[in-house]
């Protein structure tokens, strides 16, 4: 376990041991030790496939050029006085951006006069009918983001929306929008040219789900005034944290064997990812692609990741956790310090006496304590990711961190964790369909 | 199977046979009607039952007197003008309450000039500290929910906005709450006597996560401004189905009968709900605590639910889904009309040419039926719930339909559908924690 220093993310994981849980549904202190020290040297090697495709996702902390490009871009738009940015993209061009904006904007930035960044990934009839029809496109920039460029549902809304904009009679519309896409391939790249529309280039060896940290998550981030430095800042201090520790304290490390042994020999088959904070719920939703799309890749492998959230699922999902069939593990993300901390007053009736004078942030915290520790008493393996508090620099380390732990898992469970062959069936009966009506 | 008609919520079970999907996964249809005769006589016992605790859901949709009490307050609270409603409830207490909202307003109704519902589910500091800081008190109507009145969080809530009124010198800050709780019982019922603040009844032997059609999501839907009367003829058109209709075509019985087979015989553990709708995405959150809550009760008892959105999660979730392990089952919400549309350009580039013209409803449809059928084909049972539009009867129907279900499989699964043991544990160790901070 990393040791707990101030302004670190840090590891807690002693509801995991045997020694606490059980031998049932634990694991023991010594075979976990003795799996950190064989699969150790996998860390190296990984940082040694940092030039081949996928695992290139390591090297985006240093692209420095790209980022005083787009921080000039954002600089230049702020005069536009954009009302809302509008993203255009589905899956690993949106889960990353959408953790970004919640856990920095926070879940109610809307409620706020300041810029609205909304991620438009679907292509739900009612649901865009009504986002268009609330904003004025006047005021509005919209980012198409497709890895490929050949993305269905982003391209099908550009489409709408340049309709719309050509409808309203609104000139320079390209001036409303970016695309982020290959730098050479793809419908979307020629398109750009032809209508001159500004463009960025998604590195073409990072796979979509890993790309947060490149301009498909960077870009709308700067636009809606995040400090990007700060979250390419935290990731590199992720990245030398993972090089540099040692097997037994290297959190990258223990996390991914700890996924592997639980799934693999405690039959640990869903792995629930529950922060204790509404601003980093989107953060496990983004994961959630991340394992599930990387690792769940035949009928051996591929654990089920869910979203819980702290401590509304209190009162939705723990009956299920606590007394229902033991094939699952946890992972809390328990955040040290809050940015804002609201106190209740003295005086309460008797029954609630304990609530007296106490903040909300020490509910929360007891609530989570109550929560694991309860676990742990029904042999309910979890572990905590000490956030120390929520800001760029912490999240950009978060996303380093378990990104390189599923690049692990790709190794431990032996796939190719940057391919997603299983989804192409789908796509050819979908476009099957509508080739086939007028 | 029940019949397809206009305007009914229908079911579509092909995609779990045996002939379509094979014998490994599928079920049988004569195994399914055998047990679909078997367990047949059991609704009529759910319906006998509707006086015992927990099965009194029944009963909501014939309380008659309870709704006129509600829109004559909704009626006479419109000239308050409030900007924002906020409930203050956890669990069972906002779950369905936010389905309604996002079904029936659309997740964007922030974005328009009318009274905001807002649902406070959690005590996460920074979250509670951005809400409050950003509504203005003066406009704002407080619902405090808790069936128990015992509820740590929403008295918590509470307490901290009753300060916060104070703090602002806001006169009569009493008009600015309802509590909505168990009719004598309860720390909530006894502060607002005292505090002589507009209550509601729980009906006591309904369970939270069954209480959607009491007052306790019907008072902040009035507010809201949703035909509440809509949701209750949905609710009892829905019942009568279930009544009447015979075994092998009841809906509410296939729907049991199936997750218990898909569990127990094809080792389904999972349930995955996936709305093609962003509109229904939190009605599958609303049945996540519904089915985990009430059937996760012992090792043997807990099928796991899982929340997914169509066509976004395709972007997600879909390679595990289709190449993953064999242990998960799904149900797709289908919405046959969209209240809107949008429909793109012709002329696109010949790579996309496919979508020339076409809706953005065909686009979600084709991408529907590309990924259940892809299922189908990789031998992954699914079924569709065909929801006809989605509007307060249909919303009703829906509901009534997965509790009737939910009912049903306490009997398949032999346990009570309406306790929940499990998650007292948690609170004891956080009270002792609270009683242990100064």
């Amino acid at each position: 376990m990393a040791k707990n220093k101030q302004n670190m993310i840090d590891l807690n994981i002693k509801n995991v041991l045997s020694d606490k849980i059980g031998l049932r549904n634990g694991i023991e202190r010594r075979v976990l030790n003795d799996h950190l020290k064989k699969y150790g040297p996998l860390v190296g090697e990984i940082f040694k496939l940092k030039d081949k495709p996928g695992y290139s996702f390591l090297k985006l902390p240093d692209n420095h050029g790209g980022v005083e490009k787009i921080k000039k871009f954002a600089n230049k738009q702020k005069k536009m006085k954009w009302e809302s940015i509008v993203v255009l993209g589905i899956g690993g061009s949106a889960l990353g951006g959408i953790a970004v904006r919640d856990a920095l904007l926070g879940p109610y930035h809307y409620l706020k006069k300041k810029t609205h960044l909304f991620f438009l990934d679907n292509i739900d009839p009612d649901d865009v009918s009504e986002l268009f029809s609330s904003i004025k496109f006047e005021k509005t920039l919209f980012i198409v983001i497709s890895k490929s460029g050949g993305t269905v549902e982003p391209i099908a809304l550009y489409n709408i929306a340049k309709k719309i904009f050509v409808r309203k009679k609104i000139k320079n519309y390209q001036k409303h929008f970016i695309f982020i896409t290959d730098p050479k391939k793809g419908i979307l790249r020629s398109i750009g040219k032809k209508e001159k529309i500004t463009m960025f280039d998604v590195p073409p060896d990072v796979g979509g789900r890993f790309s947060v940290l490149s301009e498909v998550g960077l870009v709308p981030a700067a636009l809606a005034g995040i400090d990007i430095n700060a979250l390419l800042k935290g990731a590199k201090k992720m990245r030398e944290i993972i090089r540099e520790s040692k097997p037994l304290v290297n959190p990258a490390l223990i996390l991914a064997v700890l996924q592997y042994l639980l799934d693999k020999k405690k039959n640990k088959i869903m792995t629930v990812m529950m922060p204790y904070s509404n601003c980093l719920f989107r953060f496990s939703d983004w994961y959630r692609q991340l394992l599930a799309e990387s690792i769940g890749k035949n009928k051996n492998s591929g654990p089920t990741p869910i979203n819980a959230l702290g401590a509304t699922d209190q009162h939705s999902q723990l009956q299920l956790y606590n007394e229902g069939p033991e094939n699952k593990w946890f992972i809390f993300l328990h955040v040290l310090k809050h940015k804002n901390d609201l106190e209740l007053r003295a005086g309460l009736p008797k029954e609630i006496g304990f609530l007296n004078n106490k903040k909300l942030s020490e509910l929360i915290d007891a609530a989570y304590i109550g929560t694991s520790e309860a676990l742990a008493k029904n042999g309910r393996p979890n572990i905590t990711v000490l956030v120390p508090t929520i800001n760029a620099e912490v999240l950009g380390g978060l996303f380093t961190l378990f990104e390189f732990q599923v690049a692990l898992l790709g190794l431990l469970y032996k796939v190719d964790a940057f391919n997603q062959p299983g989804v192409e069936e789908s796509k050819i009966i979908t476009k099957k369909i509508l080739l086939e009506t007028p």
